[in-house]
């Protein structure tokens, strides 16, 4: 088994990499995050590699890093939701969450996730990668009143695209395409069959 | 609030309710399964409509029900996994589980779950609607290895289809066409949206 540190706070990543039986440890990155690139794709990518690359630096000087005794591998990532290519953050309020799940509903919209992994072997050969995966989500429409009961739950306060896909919003989310893991916020099919492609594992 | 019956004892059917933020009873229907139609869609809905009927049957004397006081919903469902329009069924033994997850990596097969709802509303006035929904998987080549590795989890063992996405299987999804939770064994959100047209909530 390989040492597997997630550099991300998020509970719903953690549960995905417990979900997938993957044992892991957390050291979420804290710096300020640049955005670069225009393209949801690019712009998660890049947050993802600032994310990993920071905790990288941070673990460089321990002893589990320096010894070359296992496998190491930093998982970044960072997830937008997109709507005619212009991406939509997190909700300032309640007005805003309202706004947000007012344009998604009755249209499909897509949820990037960019991941990047930093990896250092046994052996001591280091590596990277830096992938994304897109999901479309299809939202079915909804009333004033769905949209208003719903952004009172609370759930959206702290969710790009101000909704969660595994929480009370599932009743409206039509149909998806592509990983649905994805959209709750890491791609952990993706990153298994990295891992294992890199022999990380 | 209308009160809703599940006529399932299926564990993640009842977590998706949960989920969903839906109050509900339990009453299983174990009366024996008689496989009608040939055709995935027609097979499930058929059989929901068979476990929806019993349990609306067992409440038709109770009180609640014949008092007129309330709304009162029956949902009765049933899922199977579909490769080539063959139904695949819940694995004999762990050899049985290998053979089917062995035929769907690499590949793309069918998830169907059918729903019946029966109800009766305040004003006395009964009705009942059978749907499908069909969910495209897409699961990423895997090895001997890996399918003995995954079966001996145990997790195949009462799935229809050998495998569990919400499990240890997510590792090997590489995208869905559909909703998911129809995969899990209940789409929710068309079962929300069909309470929502014929006035149950």
């Amino acid at each position: 088994m390989s040492r597997i540190i997630l550099a991300s706070a998020s509970p719903r990543r953690r549960e995905l990499l417990t979900q997938a039986g993957l044992a892991y440890t957390v050291l979420p990155a804290c710096g300020e995050e640049v955005i670069t690139g225009t393209y949801p794709a690019e712009v998660v990518e890049g947050l993802s590699r600032q994310k990993g690359e920071e905790v990288w630096r941070k673990i460089s000087g321990e002893e589990f890093f320096t010894q070359n005794r296992e496998t190491v591998v930093v998982i970044g990532a960072d997830t937008v939701v997109s709507y005619k290519e212009k991406i939509l953050g997190k909700p300032k309020d309640h007005t805003d969450a309202c706004r947000t799940i007012y344009m998604l509903q009755g249209q499909t919209h897509q949820v990037y996730t960019g991941v990047t992994l930093l990896w250092k072997r046994e052996d001591g050969e280091s590596g990277s990668v830096v992938f994304h995966e897109c999901t479309e989500v299809n939202v079915y429409p909804m009333s004033q009143e769905e949209i208003a009961a719903y952004v009172q739950t609370g759930e959206p306060d702290d969710k790009a695209g101000s909704y969660g896909i595994q929480g009370k919003f599932a009743v409206y989310v039509k149909e998806i395409h592509g990983d649905y893991n994805n959209v709750v916020g890491l791609p952990v099919a993706r990153v298994y069959q990295e891992m294992k492609n890199h022999h990380l594992m």
